[in-house]
């Protein structure tokens, strides 16, 4: 009898000492280049001794006997007992250092320091303190509260109600310590068909969200049922004379209908000229 | 004469169809390995078309040239006619897909699908939704604001005022759609040593955080000066009292002094057992 799970599904290991999160955006990126196989993810952070990855060789080893074909394990570890201990183990391993160390230091003509808790997302005080700091701001700049601190601000989103400002405004925040605020548009700015001065006087950092009435109908329903505020009609009127506005402006925007996060925030980072911090 | 720029500093090109942040990921965790070397990093995002590449082949050409060294270029472009146009450009291309995608196509035996826009931080209504209902239940239900919807809560982080809560429950919203809410324990709880009726009814759900009280009193200090608030006093009786009140009721609870929103956030998810969703 031919075992054909392993055409469909397949548990995948992510292994890392610290929090796991390259070796997953790694994988979770070649993984989706292939259709039709249920993976099954499973992230094991933290693995920074030897003892921990004789642990995770054997949940591996029982994975492939449980589920007759090996699982695939993608490893960020930097420490060669670490590493020698999941290479054993019955998967298949893919590591990513090990594929472009070697070439990295050929090219460099230097010995990498192999030096674990390097990447993404470690501790360092100062990174830290800036984006909690520009998320404090984000928070407190949110949906036009606050007009008085938008000389720190290195952007001002404006965009319609539910066009996706506040979520952009935090990623920008968390992810690379950007300072950015964001202004809903109000009804009277709209039928004005002018920005508030407050607004004005920042023009340069102005980047322009909207999106498709439908969806945004959708969402708004979902928010308030029934309302003026989910309305065809208010919502068609909204998006359009927002449009205008930003044209009459010369504001850059960007519809986020079909957008991620990450795209969206992508998207103002580069528009907008802001450097790309990596934390 | 010798140029001896080449190890000391070094351009590197992030070059994308989509976002960048997976390419990001990538070269930084094997750049952190190389110390000494002062990398300049450039992050080009939607290389979409042959025209695009044929513009950033240029500006890697250019900076070859200017610097008399050539430049890093890390790729996760997924068209062979984009990544013809940067591979022959004069950079030390790395390409992330050539490395792992055909010994996972023979593993799977699959062909993979090619299909650029599929990794990290692609647009999909459905996690989309989640994310945002996420955060904006986090937003709702940060700083003890509300304790109604406790229900609805995967996770409530309890801590002193500044131990982190904010930061990681917004986080677990954005990147893992993780519904987290957050409770600062008041000087009264500390006091009576008692959880409030809201937390023990969730009690389960909980996860302390806490922080050392050095730390926490120059984040008070930068907060509001010479305040009773940021006094050496206050702040030892807090933490202390705060680490009682974790182990009287069993809460486990983290240390964040040094850890990164990351570090705190996976942590989290691995003690309260919580699906690492994947966006």
């Amino acid at each position: 009898m031919t075992d054909t799970r392993e055409n469909t599904r397949r548990t995948v290991f992510f292994v890392s000492d610290r929090t796991g999160i390259t070796a997953e955006t790694l994988g979770h990126s070649l993984l989706t280049q292939f259709d039709g196989i249920d993976f099954r993810p499973v992230t094991v952070p933290f693995i920074g001794s030897k003892d921990k990855a004789e642990t995770v060789a054997q949940r591996i080893n029982e994975t492939a006997a449980a589920e007759g074909v090996r699982p695939l394990v993608f490893s960020t570890l930097i420490t060669d007992e670490c590493r020698e201990v999941i290479q054993a183990a019955d998967g298949m391993y893919l590591d990513f250092f090990d594929a472009f160390i070697g070439p990295l230091e050929k090219e460099l003509d230097k010995s990498s320091s192999h030096a674990a808790g390097r990447a993404h997302g470690v501790f360092d005080a100062e990174t830290y303190t800036r984006r909690i700091d520009a998320m404090n701001y984000a928070l407190a700049n949110d949906d036009g509260v606050s007009t008085r601190h938008y000389d720190r601000a290195e952007v001002i989103l404006v965009g319609v109600s539910r066009s996706g400002k506040t979520p952009t405004c935090l990623y920008l925040a968390l992810h690379y310590g950007v300072y950015a605020a964001n202004y809903p548009l109000t009804e009277d700015d709209l039928e004005d068909g002018m920005l508030p001065k407050s607004l004005k006087t920042h023009k340069d950092k102005l980047f322009g969200l909207t999106i498709d009435p439908k969806r945004l109908q959708d969402i708004r329903q979902e928010r308030r049922p029934d309302s003026h505020y989910a309305s065809v009609r208010q919502v068609n009127y909204e998006v359009r004379e927002a449009e205008i506005l930003f044209r009459r402006y010369g504001i850059p925007f960007l519809n986020t209908t079909t957008s991620s996060v990450e795209e969206i925030a992508t998207t103002v980072i580069h528009s907008a000229g802001l450097q790309r911090r990596f934390y």
